[in-house]
């Protein structure tokens, strides 16, 4: 069983190069110039460029709020069509269970008969018991070295006080998890929303006005010293505020392994698009909050000079003419989260590497490489290099497309990045070897993504040692 | 009514000069060389140094831990023995009245009938509800400008969330009141004590260890951010650890209101002596905790350069053998504070002008002055200035004395600076123009003391306009 | 000899009251409230603000560019009627003599006879020899504590390389000299003048263009390295640029005993300025050259703050239609520098005291208070305190004038401030307690001005030690 | 011609695994598991390390300091046997000549015949005539895209001031050249070491003492200013001081495009070193100086970080018996320079990757893959990737050795690491795919090396732009 991708612009994050890749038993075992044709299965990549499959470290395929359920697995195929090979997928704990109790729950149950890509998870603390610390450390036996918290959202059961995180820090010393956080003051924002709809102004605008930069910044200044005053690493998810993103960059240069991603949204969206009339603005209504274009050039100049090491989707599949609009009154009521999962490579792509603010080896990092490393499924994943799985997206640079909600297979009713010229398209997608994409369509099997266990500590590794 | 002191060494933050003073009707009146005799009441203060009466602005006449509590103002002949002629007395809120109801109760009732020195209040909020949020802005007018917040002490009553501690700051904004803060994080000391107390680590000493220094600086940032976010100016108290003050700086230098004190024990005390044996450690438990060496060194370069500008004694009347020692078989439950009203003045002479780490200008800067226009009461008090009350201290700068409890009017059974020598003593002590210590002596009138109402925002008015 | 000051509104660093002053012999001997008529000479101040005299720090009275020469002390009445009471003044070093005798022989020759306020002196290294080296430790006793180098203007004598910088610095070490710095790279300058001059850019604006801010920024930089090399204090003067003002700031944070002053110039004008048609703009050249508006406002930040402590004039009173007209062709031969001495304070209380920008304890720190501690000579000078030297201003702060070569006693045929509306005006100055000034004219002696001795180090000594 | 390499742990700087490199006609044309035995010509390299030819960008075969002419070209064989395959070499400009024409001349004569391993070259500044800067913009074209200035160095002709540098840095600007000095401040270094030999401290040690980190951070900061003034951009060669790496690390952080390398000698090495007896200090002169223990170990951090991107050997051959003894009495006559071209990949193998210090990506990284991009040879050099030049090193990982000049090739008579106990040893290399070295002995054939023309820009190309 195998295939030969031949000519094609193969790029890593290491060098790039005209090339051919042999692919047998779903690895990479050749890569080289004018390979012998060993094989009937031949792909001509000739003028496409040869990434690596993309991983989206972040993203909620199973998340509740209210009685609002996102778009699940049964959706992945999304990712699939977009260059996503894997997705690390935060599971909830479930109330009264463990962290691998729910995360196998949930994979039996709803992931592992439909997942169209392969998967990983990072666990979410709901119930900061005693029990839930005394996992911690066990959780990378099973393949889990990630936990995040909440420290936003207060009053709703995920929200993780200061105690919560510092015992989840404490806990993950030298276990090998990585524990994540939203860094957001649940506090401030709060008593901002109450103020806010106190005076009647319940427009989803008031989203961003109640959670300004400066609540991101403080939650992140405050987890990063936790996380000193526990000796273990921390990885700040959704990073949008330049002050988060400096404060996370100067932690690493005084020595801590203290690392953050930034999302797509916060890459090319902004405050604006919140101000979208007629409840337009809910579809942008996410937490960190789209923030001003002075931020976003900063997040762009962070994830070029490496103070952010990955871009994710936070893909968060609410409706928006049914479930967000369980705020139409009232900013605090709408879901938050936005979908993007379909649409990370076609954006960085354009918005990056065709303007010129990240070269190709770049985009494969933040896009595929580093995500690999920082979940420790780097093993397998990430690189198109010898031995590594077969997951492998053919891009042809050479086409201009309009991104919308009719080409989604995200099975929401909106995109955030309706109407946007997306130059180029990913035409073929291989999942360990197979085929799952072929011009632009989904053709793979429902269920045949697999789960790929995370090593220990990830990217920080290196650090903490 | 005059007095004239003659031939004494004027020292004010601004000058040093050899000349007389005349008061009349307890105010400054007259300041020149050989002023005539025109009253009967000369004291000769030739070889001594003519300094304002000190202003101490953090004393706590009044907490209660449990059953435990401190020394009142009928000790408060100490401060004036011990060159302090008015203290800012912090009053905590009673239980379902308010800040203002509070203090005058207390006034009434433990103040105004025993006070030995002049006297302003700081209010601290036992339990925040909506109406000490509406209380706020109203308080300027009592003459009551500062209000204080403890972020620490989880699950004691006056515990604040950053809740609390956002909605008093944005309460105070353009109001006139300056919001002060114990800062340090509160989950993270609670962890850190369960955790020394489940280890058996009930000493003295572990009071320090479930306190490191990035307890107090998390905090401090964390104010400072909330501070910004509410556009209220923030004054820190009892700053203790380096990085801390640091915050305060940078804070300041980025055009932030924020300012922030030390206290005298952080200044010549540290970690050693919680480490001593026989309970005697007890003693010296106060919170923030002592510090390292390296912090102490980095305060006393931080007071000289203005980083924080004023030093308090945060005198708390624990005794030690009955109060302190409900806590022999554990640290958390030794009430926290140490006495040092009688000492300011002597230490900081002793171990910061006759060292050599601050000049007699700065001395009385910090000691009065400053403390005079933080707490609004420049208008009256911390200057040897024309129109000013008559607050003198004369100081013998030639004398040896060995401090201890024995000299100690502070109604407590050991002094933390037992054994010190220190050089020079209080010889004279004026309030208001009246002869209140002599010969070292107390030798004024239970009651005498009269309030001082604070004026709105202190030292950080300038800057907030 | 007395004379009595009655009812003015006393003006000092640390406080600020309604009340008399007793001059007795040119010396403050009593201040008060309601002091008794002792005197018939009886002045009344009501409604008017009482300053000390100023000390303006940065003159040149004696310089010489090719053939112009600046107007010398016999427009030192303009200092006087600015409210100006002493000029420390720079003096060249003469070809083939010391610094001593250079001064020695100014003094005689252009000052003594002709000053009509009193002054000091800061030597000016014209050749960097290793007499001169070897004189730095000699020149605190002749009342000389402070030597200037020109790190700027290659190609003229008195440009000053590395070693120069160096070697006074090393030589300044623990005598009591502080060694100040015009501080702009000559050779980028050079360059820059050139580039362009044979681009046939010759107008006056071009003088900036050949000085941007990192041309000061490197210099100030370097100069504090070369000082932290030589463990010695430095001071920078007329510092313009943000970023230099901050590598000051920053330096002295991290305790090198660092210091600078700005002008006045630098805190109202522009390089607008500079770009006025018919070689208006020639009026404005200076050197650092006017800086935009943004780095004027963090001046106005710096001076409140203390990063810079003193203002300056760095008067300079070359003619414009003449002299400066020898650049009319080639900016590069404009003589640097423009008249100031006469209107620093009027323009300090206008567009500093009026607008808010600092208060009037600020003004007179940075006006008079700082610079007498800085050149220690604040044993007589500087501050309205007893047994000081009775040179005091007295200020109406109700009129408002338009300033204008034609009320300027500089000598010089322009004003840089031409046309700006001062409020208040000087009304009295007395000079060691001779009425100088009255009703804004000069009404002193020509000769009357005094030589003061400067004592070693300045303000920068309690760092050092 | 072909030659397989089997079953070796292939390492680049993104990924490492077992496998088989092909090589055809001198480059790598594939890479994979198990690849057929095409050839006869196969290597085993089972259990080592397979790892990119070195590239050393810092070498001096031909400097000449007074009568004493450092080893040349004839001694490239130390690179071979160090797993060095590519030398860029310091080509000093030579009298009235260019510098192509001097390159070329030098590339002819001492170069080409006898190189060993390939070879690229940058220019130094010798006359920093108009004609100089002219020349720099044709640079490219000839494959000389470096250019190094020397700011140390005074009286000696290669010295350039600030004029040079800065007109270096204009004429550099978008042309592709990048400009490279040698930051030290001359002036003080003259100063300090006149000092040291008139108090008649002539031991080698006091080259450390003339030439204290401040030196080094003042001239760093100097070069980057002039960098942003010219907006171009700069490299720091041998970076040795904490605070000048910090320097280039900031520059870096706010968007300038200045980098910096540091050498395996500040990695290992210190002060003490040149406190050795018996004038066998003067084997470790070299500038800037070796440096105390705080600042190698910042320096680990820093390569570790990226904060500097190469580790170079700054090799250069002087003899210590005849050429060093001409410094016997003086050491300002100590040539300076020290040879270490053949130990590099062994140091930092043993004490970096052995120690944990670096990972072997990282060593990779900083010993070739970044070289060669910093130098613009990375589209042949630096990196085992399809397409690339075969300059490959077997590093056997599992020996011992003693490093002793009686192992050098490089015709010296010490070695500065003389005794130290190597890890690991280079087995083969490959140039182009020729054997050059097998069982650590150089086999290739005298001028085989081949110059690399080098590209415009380098590694700062992407941020230039």
């Amino acid at each position: 069983m195998a295939t030969l991708i031949k000519n094609g612009i193969i790029v890593s994050t290491a060098d790039e190069f005209k090339g051919d890749i042999l692919i047998e038993n779903g690895k990479i075992t050749t890569i080289g110039i004018n390979l012998e044709n060993h094989t009937d299965d031949i792909v001509n990549a000739s003028g496409m460029y040869v990434l690596p499959g993309g991983i989206d470290q972040h993203t909620h395929f199973s998340f509740t709020y209210k009685n609002a359920k996102v778009r699940g697995f049964e959706t992945s195929n999304a990712a699939a069509i977009g260059g996503t090979t894997t997705v690390i997928d935060f599971v909830n704990q479930k109330p009264g269970k463990g962290i691998v109790e729910s995360v196998k729950e949930y994979d039996k149950n709803e992931v592992s008969n439909v997942a169209m890509v392969d998967y990983s998870f990072h666990g979410i603390v709901f119930e900061a018991t005693n029990e839930i610390f005394e996992e911690i450390p066990t959780l990378p036996k099973e393949g889990i070295p990630t936990l995040k918290l909440f420290m936003a959202y207060k009053g709703f059961p995920y929200h993780c006080d200061d105690e919560a995180v510092f015992r989840a820090l404490k806990a993950s010393k030298d276990s090998g998890v990585t524990i994540m956080v939203h860094a957001e003051n649940a506090d401030v924002i709060d008593v901002l929303q109450k103020e806010c709809l106190k005076k009647g102004l319940t427009d989803p605008y008031y989203h961003a006005v109640s959670r300004p930069p400066l609540v991101e910044v403080e939650a992140t200044q405050r987890a990063i010293n936790l996380a000193r005053l526990a000796d273990a690493p921390l990885y700040v998810v959704h990073v949008s505020a330049k002050e988060a993103m400096e404060a996370i960059r100067d932690a690493n240069i005084s020595g801590s392994s203290i690392y953050g991603e930034t999302c797509t949204h916060y890459l090319i969206l902004d405050t604006d698009n919140l101000a979208k009339p007629n409840f337009e603005g809910a579809k942008y209504v996410c937490s960190p909050a789209l923030r001003s274009i002075e931020h976003r050039e900063s997040l762009w100049k962070g994830v070029k000079k490496g103070w952010l090491n990955a871009i994710s989707s936070d893909h968060c599949g609410f409706d928006w003419k049914v479930q967000k609009n369980m705020g139409k009154d009232d900013f605090t009521s709408i879901p938050n989260g936005a979908p993007g999962l379909q649409n990370r490579l076609g954006i960085l792509w354009t918005f990056g590497v065709e303007t010129g603010k990240i070269s190709r080896q770049k985009l494969v990092d933040l896009f595929s490489t580093a995500p690999a490393k920082i979940n420790g499924i780097d093993y397998v994943k990430g690189h198109i290099g010898i031995g590594y799985d077969a997951d492998i997206v053919i891009y042809n640079p050479n086409t201009k497309n309009i991104i919308s909600v009719e080409n989604s297979l995200q099975g929401v009713d909106y995109s955030p990045y309706e109407g946007m010229t997306q130059i180029g398209n990913v035409e073929k997608v291989f999942l360990r070897g197979e085929l799952i994409v072929d011009a632009g369509k989904y053709i793979g099997k429902v269920g045949d993504g697999k789960f790929v266990k995370g090593k220990p500590f990830g990217l920080c590794y290196e650090d903490i040692k």
